[in-house]
């Protein structure tokens, strides 16, 4: 055995033993250090660079690593081998794609509009914001050696008087509590209960006195990204908003290298740990200190996440997904309470999964389904979800359409060199000057933030604008030369858009033209998906009245850049609208209004599932598109480039 | 701290580390070294006798240790410290009360036909012998690329079909490996389900061809002792049987002192173990083995216990049953399953709790009324339990009164110096000639057992004896002198009933005057209870047409004789019938019959509890009945006893 030291920059260390011959990733995983590989430990997306600080490694050199890093120390840890004592430094650059939790800001009018905006269209669209949960004041009175009736019988006596229903039920977690609760306050109380119209359930008596907030969680499970609420079930409220990298990010940065590592020994608990033990519960935790709640004040919650999430969440085999003929576990189950996956909130919570309707599109597109509002409009719209996997909704009123497009971890970072979520240190906005071909871009932060790495919007916008200046050809190959143009040996191009010693980072914050080429093949994918969708009807693009685009991809979306790279049909501006986090603000809805919780699972059993990859034409398509704007330019006339005086 | 040595007489040992002046009974209660306690260690019932080996202890006298037991070692372990490293032998005499446990002998036709009457009696009185369980084939086509319906749905259609019903709960133990079973079954299967009015739950599945058991568990939970079940729940089988002490017991040999200890910190919890942990899951354990099912496979349990154990086993507090105004937390709860109480059988399974009726009368005697049958008669009866309480049931097909009174566990061995569970080495019937004053006894156990101790039916039967043989007089003082009665130096009389080198003891099986004391007691608070309960409706013994006496007080009990001491009323013989463990019995029905549990919750509502101790002249009564056989002879006029030619 040798001993494995990693250390980070913020001078923090973790030691780990390792046999001869282990691979360095598999050590990072064993010991819960956080060394992204998007491309699941195949030397594919270089993410999970090192450097050795002591000692050897038996390591190959990969086009990751330039020979000048290779002899600084620098590592592919997923191509290294233990051979003998090392130190090893994880730089932050390689786990800011897993990044820090961030607490939104609930003073934001920006986070909160969004959430006010879905209430709004649900009343609107005439769905009452009313749950089942509610708050009830019980008062008994105090038993008497006249008056020996038990606690258990006088509370369900008591709660049906209050409520008007006969069937009261009281859990193990209420039971076990009674007595003393009842004589702490004196049999005076008030309890937060569940009404249905079959039975009550009572989950948590307070005293009469005491001021009560019944908590809600709402989570949307990206691939990439987790974001979550507390909201207040009684009246709505976001009492807490939080952020982070999905756990599982390690096993892989798709839904089918996951689903892979889910299938080895162990795996399926590892996944399912990840995502819960170690992003849902540490959200939960940090969202209750917040907001003031006890986890056990949180008594219902809905999941927003696509199919293969939704299986490794609840810990079930999800290999079927993925071989034909491609079965889920369930589209709809209502049989899964907190207490059965662990989630630290009150045991008897409920867990609201929004459902699935095939194999790629899952609860996070029929819970954005129901605030994109397409599905009240006489109008055609289409919705799109841009996340790890580009989903796709068309349809109006009097029918819903939908595929998936394996767009890939593009539009969150991934794949992407210096790719990184939209968090703190991401450049979000790009626009480049012509002329000196210089970059002027906007990072998220606090003032003086330094750029980090690029998130989707920021990819979109430099991509558009590389394109515009005439700096790389419609295949995303470098055409200018400039001080913030370079070549490696290979022959690959690249653009500096912050040098090291201006950047937040170890090395320069660049786009190269493997990341320029998975970015088209992303946006490729989602343009001739709303193609192939829109035309399998035989309607045409220009009869779409409404664009819906959700997804984490920035706090917003320049769609005019989106539109000129290729990758939203050239349509007017005023059409397209971002609509933020629709998985979460569905799941939002779906949580505090039982009318909207039923649209969702009649959305869900009216979405017709297009799969592309049997769709005649759908890889013509998908070619077609993977130039800038289009091989076919005569679908995007409003896209044009600046003339460059040679 | 000093070293805590434990040796058995097995030859194994635990060590244990303990303050300076820590008790002795407290440090074997933390190691988990059985040493037996009755009293709670007040010093009271001499039951925690140890022998110290090496070493010393700050250790009382008490009347328990005779002088020359005192100066080679022995000790009661409750009122001694520690102060130094010590060696002590704990006798097996001192753990024989809690003894090992038992997997009864199915094969013996006593053992059945106590169950198998209760089946025959139940459905005489017309109860439906079916319960809500049952195992229905589920055939399913395997989903292909033109049928893609989940395996939740796809299940759940399948199951509404077989079943009628339509709506079908499938938990999340049966979610989460759903995929896996119906995969490595084709589709082909059958589930165990649990179909009510309302839905179908589906608790497992299994491939076509298996063969499939499903289990249920009883347990009755004694005070002192733990019976259990397991039996097949489709067609009420007794697949096993087992029976062991209440972990328990080394917290004190009655509810109060149960519940005074557990109002110590962190009390509740180790009663609640003490019965699970350490009591009911390895019987479970045992009887799996025995019968070769998996305890997944285990879907329902009944439980029939006293009041205070239902608390307890819930792990609720229990404070408020023995302070005025002694309320129950619940007469019938529905709300517990195995998972919330960490039983180790299928965490889904359903715990049927038998519903208590006061602080007093629990639900062992609500499931022992149904099984005694005494609600289906015209003619008035008397049910007994015999356990540590002695509860008394009166009535009819009309109404029915009960009753508890304190007995102590005398019954079951306890408070009595050589007592102990009807198990091997007890002595269970015995005889006494008049005039040579020998002993004759049954000892339970194989062939050759040597006596150990002696159990309820035994003590009944020497009592009883030593009064027909006018060796003792009415108040219990021996009267007779011989080689087999001795006084010590405070004068107070025993018997002998083995000697040393004839027992499979460290010391004479006897009987003394404070054990005949205790009893006389207890049988006194038993004869008082049914006098003042019969009276208390202005009827008499005499018109009472059957008696019917359950408990574990031995394979048996002999009638004659309880009468004889004056526990039981004189009447004819032929009117008493004993049957068994009524509890267990009771229990047993409740898990078989959906309709024989129902029969229960309506009787526990029918039954009129009436508290004694506020019930005018019981006091008077149970003063006049601790006699033998009674102050009032004219009541007991069968009773007589050898002229003895002085």
């Amino acid at each position: 055995m040798f001993k494995v030291t990693f250390k980070f920059e913020s001078g923090e260390g973790v030691e780990a033993f390792a046999a001869s011959g282990e691979n360095l990733l598999e050590v990072a995983r064993k010991t819960n250090v956080a060394i992204d590989a998007p491309c699941s430990g195949n030397a594919a997306c270089g993410k999970c660079r090192v450097k050795l600080l002591s000692g050897a490694l038996d390591s190959q050199k990969t086009r990751h690593i330039s020979d000048e890093e290779y002899a600084s120390g620098w590592r592919l840890a997923c191509v290294s081998k233990i051979t003998e004592d090392v130190e090893i430094m994880v730089p932050d650059i390689a786990s800011a794609y897993k990044s820090r939790m961030k607490a939104a800001d609930l003073s934001s009018p920006q986070e909160i509009k969004i959430f006010e905006d879905a209430k709004r269209d649900l009343q609107e669209a005439g769905l009452e914001l009313k749950n089942s949960l509610s708050l009830i004041p019980v008062e008994m009175t105090a038993p008497t050696l006249d008056d020996t009736m038990p606690d258990v019988e006088r509370l369900e006596r008591a709660v049906a008087a209050a409520t008007g229903i006969k069937r009261v039920r009281i859990p193990y977690s209420v039971l076990k509590e009674l007595p003393d609760k009842l004589r702490q306050y004196e049999f005076q109380v008030q309890c937060v209960v569940r009404c249905t119209s079959r039975d009550v359930f009572v989950y948590d008596i307070y005293g009469k006195e005491e001021t009560v907030r019944a908590g809600g969680l709402v989570v949307d499970i990206g691939t990439t990204t987790v974001s979550a609420l507390i909201i207040d079930m009684l009246n709505g409220d976001i009492l807490a908003k939080a952020t982070t990298g999905n756990g599982q990010i390690r096993y892989g940065a798709d839904v089918i290298n996951r689903i892979i590592e889910s299938r080895k020994p162990g795996g399926q608990k590892k996944l399912q740990d990840a995502v819960i033990k170690e992003t849902i519960n540490p959200l939960i935790h940090t969202m209750c200190r917040t907001s003031g709640l006890k986890t056990s004040q949180i008594y219902r919650m809905s999941v927003g996440a696509n199919t293969t999430m939704n299986h490794l969440f609840t810990g079930i085999n999800a290999e079927p997904l993925r071989t034909e003929p491609y079965i889920p576990a369930f589209f709809k189950t209502n049989a899964v309470f907190a207490n059965d996956l662990g989630i630290d909130i009150n045991p008897d919570a409920h867990i609201i999964i929004a459902p699935n309707v095939g194999s790629y599109v899952g609860g996070d597109i029929t819970a954005g389904t129901l605030t994109s509002m397409i599905w009240n409009k006489p109008e055609l719209s289409v919705f799109i979800d841009l996340g790890t996997n580009g989903e796709i909704v068309f349809g109006n009123q009097d029918f819903l359409m939908s595929c998936a497009c394996s767009a890939g971890p593009a539009f969150e970072g991934g794949d992407i060199s210096c790719g990184m979520r939209a968090t703190d240190g991401a450049i979000e906005a790009c626009t480049i000057d012509p002329v000196t071909m210089e970059p002027t871009f906007h990072v998220i932060g606090e003032e003086g933030q330094k750029p980090v790495g690029l998130c989707g919007s920021g990819i979109i916008d430099v991509i558009s604008e590389l394109f515009r200046c005439n700096m790389i050809s419609p295949k995303g190959k470098f055409i200018r030369e400039g001080k913030r143009i370079r070549h490696d040996k290979y022959g690959m191009g690249s653009y500096v858009l912050a040098f090291q010693e201006d950047a937040g980072s170890v090395k320069d914050v660049e786009i190269n033209e493997v990341d320029i080429d998975n970015f088209i093949r992303a946006k490729g994918a989602i343009f001739s998906g709303i193609q192939t969708l829109i035309s399998s009807l035989d309607f045409d693009v220009s009869m779409v009245d409404n664009v819906y685009v959700a997804g984490g991809i920035g706090s917003g979306i320049n769609m005019k850049n989106a539109v000129g790279i290729g990758m939203l049909p050239d349509i007017p501006l005023e059409k397209f609208h971002y609509i933020g986090n629709s998985s979460l603000s569905g799941s939002y809805a779906m949580l505090l209004s039982a009318e909207a919780e039923r649209k969702v699972y009649e959305l869900a059993r009216s979405i017709t599932y297009v799969e592309l990859s049997t769709t005649p034409g759908y890889m013509d398509e998908f070619v077609a598109a993977c130039f800038i704007p289009h091989t076919n330019t005569a679908l995007f006339p409003s896209v044009t480039q600046v003339e460059i005086s040679g």
